[in-house]
């Protein structure tokens, strides 16, 4: 086999075979085959697309490239949450806690990785004495005692997905169904759970800008999850403005822990109500999604949902009392209010703005090796739909160094779009595929 | 500037500004732009395509990238002759004899290059004694006193070329009209001369199988040199079955002698009148297409073709009398012949068959770095058309090393089809574009 033989085949639109996949994910990821050819075919394939078999090898083939992650000494169906990402996007803090409590198996593996905040695992690093590095046996046996944990990201998990993604990022490769499909659903079969529940962004904020296109990449990843014997849904939603009203690490754990007590915005609510339902459904603990959907919300009001993260995080070395005491998360030295210069209605708050103002103010990294700022972030007072009067406080920022803050200040106040007329209201959760 | 912005911008279709081209040519060759951004935008170029005036910007770009020979010491107006390649041609040694008898000024810039034979060079220095080694002032100088003159390839012309070509040779990127264009003329506007003579094969044996995509690279390659400001003209010619009877570099070299005396096949006779004749005319020395094929037809028939082209091996230190006495060459020590098995018409020669055998028997070099043997090569008895007998010999290969013969042979003799049915003749001469 060689490398412009595949090269030809695909460039002329035909369609590659297994071996042909595994020859170009291998022969790249030992680097026998250099970038140069590997770009060119992923630009080849960008323009003749793959068809869902050669979508489905393609995964594959970067999946077995490293570690598989074997979760059987986990008893149940482990079910596994991913989102596209957006801002402010903490519902797994939130809907792991209420699986869980519902008896669903949650076993974690979770990165920091560049953002406009840190990954989950610099969120939960936010509680004092939080620990996400421990031993797989561990790992194992706490989802086996307590229902839920979260590892960081030891294992050497599609190291191809990796080098193949950096390429992409450089050679405006990005953009292709296949290749971001592939690229996700490689990391969460390798980490091993039984069932995937994808929250799949659209708008402004994703990276998916149309509902269509979230669609498209919804329906291939549960294609390839279904092709892997793993029972796959996405749900499709709203990212046009930011999710809840809290953008950084600890600030987001907090708006977390006021959700499981029932105090949550509307939206963050919603969306972690309908993923925690659906998680408890494709994990056998209901028998329709009706009652998913009643027993998340059961899990919620009762406060178990609460209780169930107050346990996860004395069982990961984390400080419990910050679930009632908020004083005990370290406090962001700045604050700076965002003022109105109109009256009106907020049209929009633009999310890729709030995201980019909070990645300023160093609540995320602009560079790997960057360290996060954990009390850093944006409060959003005001959302799409509210009314303003000039003068009124639209957000406040958080920091500790006064130029960074004023930085993120200036951007997120340029996300928020003040016009006479009200705003239509977007649909959160617009769809649902794969159940 | 940015190069994953100029990727993305032909990705989509975009048309890429000069500047934006030169960007590109410029930090490929400098090393500032890494391969895999240039192989991912020569695939993008290959799916989106190039307009006119990009093709043009990228041929100037890449003539720009190294040294611009100037011939304006040479009087008159200077005509180059380009092929872009088949087998058996031998042409050039034809050519610009009879074009330099009817006063049109030939200075030509000559490589070595991997191919089924050598390149002219190889073929010039199966003259005992010819050099191409020489000092720009005594090239200028021996074109002006003789008419004609042939240097090896010492300047630095169209690096970007070198190094962009390679590139494509191993990411499937080679098929493209603008970068094959582009490649061709970059050199040829680098190389000085003031008109531009191309003979573009079409068929079997040549880069491009149909005369509708022989004709499209003629017209780009004659769009180009006209933006240049040099008269550029394509003749589209056959290449179903090698030209001539002989492939080789001495046993080339004879066979040109033996046109110039009027003893040579029809085919090569035919094209080398008709190029000269276009090489006088473009060189200002005929009023017309016609009075340039006489002058040509005159020049061959009264010898001064021969006589000058002997006067040219003089001036460059050749011995000639090779042209009286070819013993003079250097003789291979085997000979084989091929023998046909069947009785009938000789349908087709695979051209390319031809050539591979050809280079194997060490008449064109595997490897950049492999020494050319001079005097191997095969000569073909029979042509298309012609009538066979079991028993007869089809060809006879030369060379020096048996085993080389022998794959030579093997190969050689799979070239030939021969059937019971007459072949229908193939017209050689198709087009001529740019006149």
């Amino acid at each position: 086999m060689n490398i412009v033989d595949i090269i030809t085949k695909k460039r002329d639109g035909g369609k590659l075979s297994a071996d042909e996949i595994e020859f170009f994910v291998k022969g790249y990821t030992e680097g026998t085959i250099p970038d140069y050819q590997a770009s060119a075919l992923l630009m080849a394939i960008y323009f003749q697309k793959m068809d869902k078999e050669e979508t489905f090898r393609l995964t594959e083939a970067m999946r077995h490239s490293g570690d598989i992650i074997d979760l059987s000494g986990i008893e149940g169906i482990k079910v596994d949450k991913h989102s596209t990402g957006g801002v402010g996007d903490k519902t797994t803090l939130i809907v792991a806690p209420l699986a869980a409590a519902c008896g669903v198996p949650i076993a974690k593996m979770s990165g920091r990785g560049l953002g406009f905040t840190g990954g989950t695992v610099d969120k939960m690093e936010s509680i004092p004495g939080f620990r996400t590095a421990m031993e797989p046996e561990e790992f194992m046996k706490q989802v086996n005692e307590i229902g839920m944990a979260v590892i960081g990201q030891t294992a050497h998990v599609a190291p191809a997905d990796k080098k193949i993604y950096a390429l992409r990022d450089v050679t405006a490769t990005v953009n292709n169904l296949s290749l971001i499909s592939s690229s996700i659903m490689s990391k969460k079969l390798a980490a091993g759970s039984d069932a995937i529940v994808l929250d799949v962004k659209c708008g402004d904020g994703a990276f998916m800008k149309t509902q269509a296109d979230a669609s498209a990449l919804g329906r291939t990843m549960c294609e390839i999850g279904q092709a892997a014997g793993k029972k796959t849904v996405a749900v499709i939603t709203d990212m046009n403005q930011p999710l809840g009203r809290a953008v950084g690490n600890s600030l987001e754990v907090i708006e977390a822990i006021e959700t499981l007590k029932g105090n949550g915005p509307d939206d963050i609510t919603e969306l972690s109500l309908k993923l925690a339902g659906i998680m408890i459904y494709v994990g056998g603990r209901a028998s329709s999604i009706e009652e998913g959907d009643r027993m998340a919300k059961e899990a919620l009001e009762s406060g178990r949902g609460l209780a169930k993260l107050k346990e996860f995080i004395r069982a990961q070395g984390g400080d419990p009392q910050v679930v009632e005491d908020y004083s005990r998360f370290e406090t962001a030295s700045i604050a700076a209010d965002i003022v109105s210069d109109f009256s009106g209605y907020v049209q929009s708050i633009k999310a890729e703005s709030i995201g980019l103002a909070s990645q300023h103010t160093g609540a995320g990294r602009l560079c790997k090796e960057d360290p996060v700022d954990l009390s850093a972030g944006i409060c959003l007072h005001k959302k799409v739909g509210d009314t303003v009067k000039a003068g009124d406080v639209l957000a406040t920022v958080y920091g500790n160094d006064r130029e960074k803050v004023e930085t993120g200040a200036a951007e997120a106040k340029r996300a928020f779009v003040i016009s006479d007329e009200p705003a239509c209201e977007e649909v959160l959760i617009k769809e649902i595929l794969g159940l």
